[in-house]
């Protein structure tokens, strides 16, 4: 973008600073948005803005979030990777080669198995998509009432807890906000069938951990591969790493592209050059 | 099926051997076989029928191997989780949280990787299906010359060095035969991108399990993903087990489905005694 004067943070003096009016982040410290005076938006290069949102709530200024097709590709594919992992039971078997043991486990075919989503924005369509052209059942739920063809799909607390109950495999794409922290804790995790198991792709703070530690101990819940954690990167002496229904994931299921991020957040720049229009900027009130 | 007596081998006296005309077998001794005078035809419970053929060779019975949809939907569904396995870098994750180490890989998109087939059977063009509908460049390699839709096929001798030199993750699912048996030697493996990977769901003798040890060990070759064995079970003393680039798993890739191989036999036979004819059966000279 020739046209454009795109530097670093950490390179400008205080008269640059003056003069930036677009600032393009991923997990800003919000004491250096606030060293922007001449601020007009943000550009998120990130699809959960959770920390923006809270740390910067009380600005006025448009926050713009990554929301990348390229980026909803990726993520389907890490969610039918992962849902194959737990269904093909590659747990279960890499334990029994660690113990040199020939061990047959049944074989259920997909259309035997319901995947339950959790979110159904451009993240959790597109997975919808992918698990049901794989031959899974997928059920849904979200926050406000969605309609996405070829899945049964629910809303409220009560189609939560509808939807907790029938998921074999719970999936979860939910953004952070005050309404989803903890949403999974002890009593809705307690919902799910007999030996489900959990992908969380989302974000740590969902998702109690003591209460999935306990869940799994319990042998209530058969698996679980986290992505994402309430501090990251995890802690070496957290309980995740050595536990053996774990699978630790340092937050890869769907890293941003940097050609297709970059061309978008470029796009968006000249078009608010062109015509001082943003697109769909992030709701404060609703965290996304 | 009431129209049809149907016995365990080893519940019968020889006059009731004398009269059985069809075997449904999965994995006979031979010896068994011979002391069924009045055989007419055999009918394989497996897709994989290389013992019958090299046991009863000098037979002139005829053999109807499983063709089941369901297993190639299994199959072809198996190719594509433990291809996700290595394109997704499972192997290399769960190091790293052995290690409590959190480190993330550079992500590659599906188009950015070539996954090489041997073997265009109804195995092989189901798994190539799934695999372009995946995002990935598929090449595929077979001893005549096919033809499929959406993939650059090869055949021969230098049809298979051309599919090698560019096979990120190479896909084995050939029959066993006279042919294919060491197909994957040193010289052959030696072809393979730098740190390409290989799934073996087809028949163990097809690798030379000493070669492929070797390039795992020097590091030409990154992962293998072996679901078939010379012998098998797997011996609890085989270098596989523990091996640290290799995935081991108890021949569980696409397991005959109860329900729909039951159905498939029993219309087959049906078919035989209205009108006397058989299905597809195995060519002995080819060797399935």
């Amino acid at each position: 973008m020739p046209e454009e004067k795109i530097v670093s943070f950490r390179h400008l003096n205080e008269e640059e600073r003056a003069a930036v009016d677009i600032a393009i982040v991923a997990n800003p410290d919000p004491m250096d948005l606030a060293r922007l005076p001449g601020l007009t938006w943000i550009h998120s290069l990130w699809a959960g803005v959770e920390r923006l949102v809270s740390e910067i709530g009380d600005s006025t200024l448009p926050v713009v979030r990554l929301v990348d097709p390229q980026l909803s590709r990726t993520m389907a594919e890490a969610v039918l990777a992962w849902t194959y992992y737990l269904f093909r039971d590659m747990p279960a078997y890499a334990r029994f080669q660690r113990e040199r043991s020939w061990q047959q486990l049944p074989y259920r075919r997909p259309e035997q198995v319901t995947v339950g989503l959790l979110g159904l924005g451009a993240l959790g369509e597109a997975a919808a998509h992918r698990l049901i052209d794989a031959g899974f059942k997928v059920i849904g739920w979200s926050r406000s009432a969605k309609d996405i063809g070829g899945i049964e799909t629910h809303s409220g607390d009560d189609g939560l807890n509808a939807v907790l109950r029938r998921s074999d495999i719970l999936v979860c794409l939910l953004p952070q906000t005050s309404e989803t922290r903890a949403l999974l804790n002890a009593e809705r995790l307690a919902l799910l069938p007999a030996n489900a198991s959990l992908i969380n792709f989302a974000r740590g703070p969902i998702v109690v951990s003591e209460d999935l530690l306990q869940a799994l101990d319990t042998g209530r819940l058969s698996h679980a591969v986290l992505d994402v954690f309430d501090v990251e990167p995890l802690p070496a002496d957290a309980p995740f790493w050595d536990h053996p229904r774990i699978t630790v994931l340092p937050h890869i299921s769907a890293p941003t592209d940097r050609e297709t991020a970059a061309a978008l957040v470029a796009d968006n720049i000249r078009t608010f050059r062109r015509t001082a229009t943003l697109p769909s900027i992030v709701d404060f009130a609703r965290g996304y």
